[in-house]
């Protein structure tokens, strides 16, 4: 899966040994040997014929870090004082603060910000419910809200579990996007009025709520139902994030290869909420010419399943009543998208596919690896951040959801994921479109920006923006 | 009640007008004549002859703001431009952001912040849950709970108009103790079941519960049936805060004149949540002379009400049987202590009261103002910032949390509680107590350290403290 050393198996390793000519030299190749990256060597301590170093090294995965170490053990004269492991540094305390956008120095600030002063604000969204929406952090608050129950490649993990992940959004949030997210990991107990109660009860502080790594059909239900009750966004940002960032990849990778997407053939692997989200907006972008199945097979009119996210497939999809696995449905087709749980296609499924070959992984779907289809397919895009066109969600989710708040939107339509799959795909201009430059780069700040343009316009221009030029005084 | 300018009631006044000599003196005598409180005069443009002037202004109150911008417009050859509050300013969206506290900013930072590296962490917290006190936000975040059912002076204003207040009380707890807050304020529709859902719920991500302006008696059984269920402290900041500061206020005061708490009589006015609370406290803490009353009298013997609260202060007070008004409990007594909702005591009362009367208003208890006891009691503690004497629960919870994050309790007793009023009593040395200074300022940084300390300390010396020293390495 992950086989290359990346940062995010980095560890410190502060070594001591006797000062002689070479010795650097044996750590430095016995580490070389061992497969690790040595990013950064640095002195800690130097005296006395012996010398105390830190070397910050990237390894393939915690067992690779261990088997590094014990070879540098094996190394005469050296002592090994620690082994840290960045990643856990980085994670203490949390990655999140809650910081005081107002100062607190004096009595006459306290007065302002709290009592008396506060009693007219409160009075003033009384009078006016609408006034909390510029008068209180809800304007820019995003609640990333997740029962920790489908946590890509490992399953369900509980809430507890899950903060870190939800931490990480909410970092992504804020720095690509100026959002406030409050990473709300609940302890459902698989129960969906649980999540339900909760969400509903804490909503007037939030401006929108994110669903992160729900199981299905929770996710769905919980989306479907919010979304009728309340008046702020409720959005599954890891599925639609998904089907948007999907688009975006088809919608360059079809220009370069200089294809149209009504005639495009594509095949989706996997049948679980994102391939579901994926299909919609495929289908609503004038893709028909859509497949979609897993390890049974593609999905077709014998489908009988009760849960509704297939029939719904069934009924949509598979124009050309294909039958039997993916491997007959990739046979001349012009994308493949590979998703969280479905099957893989090797290098001889894609071998059958039509001109120019486009082949796209998610970042949760770990079975493309970009090496094994070099000089196969013409466009490859993944998860992976060590290979061109990164193909994550966090090109999406910031910037929509800085959309969303500033129209004030309540609520999400497929035409803003079209539209904010093609800002995405517009970043990269015609001049610049290339085998390996279909995605903009997550740290390209335009994508935030032309998103969050496009999804605002979007809710204005259907009448759903609800943003009004509110007077500051009460 | 607040009948003095402050900055709670800050405008700042754009006007126009010829620049004549005179102008400006007019003006400002007359804002000074209308009893205005001038705090600053900025030019903002001038030429022509004209000039453009900011006044910033504190009023007493919203009526006396409008009156004085009237004033001002029958001036004549002066145009007023513009009047804001610059409370509202202040407000303009919300009061708190979240910040991260890692980079950002390279593939390395991400994939270290979340994927992949985020799953290493997720799994040490799967392999072991204390893990989630150290490697998440939850080691040092305070829910701060709401559903504004019981807002001082206001009453029932509900989540959305409470949320201004529970973001000030975040700020206080970000400034004064370093902890973070995050203002959940739950539309609850008054059912006790749904805010006890919500925080079940959403207890994975938070250190720590507060609970603040909930109507009782739903407070005492939120209160009680969460710190039963859950392994983190749930604390009613807002009633057992005014407990520990009236026992701090008590206790300097006491010394200041000379007196025993165990001699003392104190009458409570009040019978709500925030008076049990109380009473409670001031009992544990050896007052023995207590009595509490209200509008109906003192509680006595004969009380027969069905409220367990008021059944608790029948038995637990009142131990000199005595029967009537609180007036009756007045003569001769030591401490008078005025809670939200009391019945007030007039500075004849405070004339019967023994030697040296102790009168203490609570920042929520409008009754008493500084001014018309003067020279009748000896000390005086109230809300007004403008007086000597704060008595405010912000010198409480912020270093009362600090506290219970640190030792990571999962609980609060009353000997924390009485501890913390000795640590906040103490801050005032002997050579320095006096009339005027019984309490700390609520900006002097000793006071969240010095409660934080003792409350750690308690909870270790009860066994309570669950903090262990977790390896940094998962």
């Amino acid at each position: 899966m992950q086989a290359y050393p990346s940062s995010g198996y980095s560890f410190i390793i502060r070594l001591r040994y006797q000062n002689l000519v070479g010795m650097l030299g044996s750590i430095t190749s016995c580490l070389g040997s061992s497969g690790v990256d040595i990013s950064s060597i640095d002195i800690v301590e130097s005296g006395g014929g012996f010398i105390t170093r830190d070397i910050t090294a990237n390894v393939r995965d915690t067992a690779h870090g261990h088997a590094c170490v014990e070879a540098l053990r094996v190394l005469p004269h050296i002592r090994i004082i620690n082994v840290s492991d960045r990643v856990f540094l980085l994670h203490l305390g949390g990655k999140l603060e809650i910081t005081p956008r107002t100062p607190m120095n004096t009595q006459e600030d306290l007065m302002m910000a709290y009592t008396p002063g506060v009693s007219r604000v409160s009075k003033a969204i009384l009078a006016d419910p609408d006034k909390v929406f510029t008068l209180t952090v809800k304007r820019n608050m995003v609640a990333v809200v997740t029962d920790g129950s489908h946590v890509p490649g490992m399953g369900n993990i509980g809430a507890r579990a899950a903060i870190p992940r939800m931490e990480g959004r909410a970092v992504f949030f804020k720095k690509f996007a100026g959002v406030d997210a409050f990473p709300l990991c609940l302890d459902s107990g698989g129960n969906i009025e649980t999540i339900l109660t909760t969400l509903r009860s804490i909503a007037p502080v939030f401006g929108a709520i994110d669903l992160e790594e729900i199981d299905q059909p929770q996710c769905f239900e919980i989306e479907r139902q919010l979304q009728k009750e309340l008046d702020i966004p409720v959005f599954q940002g890891d599925r639609h994030g998904s089907a948007v960032i999907v688009l975006a990849a088809i919608i360059n990778a079809t220009r370069l290869v200089g294809k149209n997407l009504g005639d495009l053939k594509v095949v989706l692997s996997g049948t679980g909420a994102t391939a579901t989200a994926c299909a919609r907006l495929l289908l609503s972008a004038g893709i028909c010419h859509l497949v979609v199945g897993d390890e049974h097979g593609i999905i077709d009119k014998t489908e009988a399943a009760s849960h509704s996210d297939r029939l719904w497939l069934r009924d949509n999809t598979n124009l050309d009543r294909l039958a039997g696995s993916l491997a007959v449905a990739l046979n001349d087709a012009d994308v493949f998208v590979g998703i969280s749980g479905g099957p893989t296609a090797t290098p001889d499924d894609v071998r059958t596919m039509g001109r120019d070959p486009i082949v796209l992984g998610l970042e949760t779907y770990l079975h493309i690896q970009p090496e094994e289809f070099a000089g196969i397919a013409r466009v490859i895009a993944t998860g992976r951040s060590d290979y061109p066109n990164q193909l994550t969600t966090v090109l999406c989710f910031p910037g929509f959801f800085r959309g969303l708040l500033d129209a004030r939107a309540p609520l999400i339509t497929e035409t803003m994921k079209r539209a904010a799959a093609y800002s995405i795909a517009d970043i990269v201009q015609a001049h610049e479109l290339h085998e390996e430059y279909i995605l903009p780069s997550v740290f390209d700040k335009r994508v935030a920006t032309a998103l969050a343009r496009v999804v605002a316009h979007e809710a204005e221009h259907s009448g759903l923006a609800q943003r009004a030029l509110t007077s500051p005084t009460g």
